[in-house]
């Protein structure tokens, strides 16, 4: 999840800040599920068609590394065997996938621990797109946070809030990863200060059509750090973002119930 | 998938009748689509509660061989590294997981082929954890599909029909298995006449609480050969089925969308 270069920072902001955070995480997610709209049925929501927010997961799907992530290997075949079955070898963040607390803290819940309420939530999408087409070092700022609500109403308590970046459609080029000559990666991502201000509006998740919840050029993955040990979830890679409104979407966000898993490959639904 | 012994039938029964039905199955499945009440936006539904369909997931989940199917890798650890990540070895077919038409066909559609707007189904659920819990051999049959459709109406198209056969209880003893000395498993599954009458009512996918579509003690996997092939999917090993009506809700099956997986590790959800 590092790219060279970047260890040093990690090392300084894990003494810094991340052992602080993950020390009171576990009581923050306790409270995560009383966001839900769904933990109380205090609310209802309705829907008649399906959005699959889910990438194809390939050998070469592009990965934050930019080494292969993922391995399958042929165990049975129908013509020989009676039926087909694959083995997967395959590292957790990889393809359209959850970032669980675990993933950035020291005892953060696991990506099979995270309250099934807070994965369906009204979705709310920040279009950032036509911006991210000039500057692919845009991100989502607390500005674009406060004027999606001047625009749409508050947030709601237990919503995910995503970022439509239109990244989606550079998936099968090197725009996706869009690495420079020095190994920088530039695509959008979240601004820790969105982080921040998202925590106050109790939003349980948020969610990038990009490789990371940091911008690429990040060198401290300050996002994940503020967001992740204070019990939220993430999802990277996210699909067909722009086909969704504004407001009014539920994201089905269907993660890894793995023991100890510290995210993983996902099939997220929007349902609208 | 196999167990000693049973070699012998599955290899007469591809030659009997799994590749005549292989061969029509891309275009069966070409039109499960149009079974979908989402596909149309013929139908709204609505929802106030999230029920977890899936059981946590860990090396030594019971699996249908009896050997473990999981092994989870460290890669990296939060303290060292700076953040947590892990790798998964894993068996497609282990815990709560998809069967795709691929995994008894030559040629059905894989985990990533499946219309997403088949993945979300009004879900019925017919109960036979009563006669399960007298005799494991028990099977869902003919009959009850009728039955629950005299109590409740017909079946709507694009449905995904449940077995609550109690049997997500035993999930952490032996009985889940539950093989005798011959090794020989004792758990209930769908009647290969049961999967019948569900092709014609144009179902989308079957859901057991026990580890296969068949019933334990099957030769011959006649449901997977009868369902599977037809383009249709399946779900095995599902959780909490006992906690919901016989009508009313609707599943969410996040399937896995691996290019060419067979199926795998499911993420799936009750909304009502």
């Amino acid at each position: 999840m590092c790219v060279p270069g970047c260890m040093a920072t990690v090392a300084a902001t894990i003494s810094r800040r991340g052992l602080f955070r993950a020390a009171g995480a576990t009581a923050f997610v306790g409270s995560m599920s009383a966001f839900s709209p769904f933990a109380a049925q205090a609310a209802t929501m309705s829907f008649s068609k399906v959005v699959d927010l889910t990438h194809v997961l390939t050998p070469d799907f592009p990965t934050f590394t930019g080494k292969p992530q993922l391995t399958v290997e042929v165990l049975y075949r129908f013509e020989k065997d009676g039926w087909n079955e694959n083995q997967w070898h395959l590292i957790e963040h990889t393809g359209t996938h959850m970032d669980a607390p675990l993933h950035f803290s020291t005892n953060g819940p696991d990506a099979s621990s995270i309250p099934a309420e807070t994965l369906v939530a009204p979705l709310c999408i920040v279009n950032i797109a036509e911006r991210a087409a000039k500057d692919p070092d845009s991100q989502v700022t607390a500005d674009d946070i406060k004027a999606w609500e001047a625009k749409n109403g508050a947030l709601p308590d237990g919503a995910a809030v995503a970022m439509n970046s239109g990244w989606d459609q550079h998936v099968k080029t090197d725009k996706f990863r869009n690495a420079d000559k020095d190994g920088v990666m530039h695509f959008p991502g979240f601004h820790p200060d969105a982080a921040a201000l998202l925590l106050e509006r109790k939003v349980v998740g948020i969610v990038v059509d990009s490789l990371s919840l940091d911008y690429g050029a990040s060198k401290d993955f300050a996002t994940h750090y503020r967001w992740l040990p204070a019990g939220r979830w993430g999802l990277e890679c996210a699909a067909n973002l722009g086909q969704l409104p504004e407001k009014g979407a539920a994201i089905v966000v269907g993660g890894p119930k793995i023991a100890g898993a510290t995210g993983g490959m996902t099939r997220a639904f929007a349902l609208l």
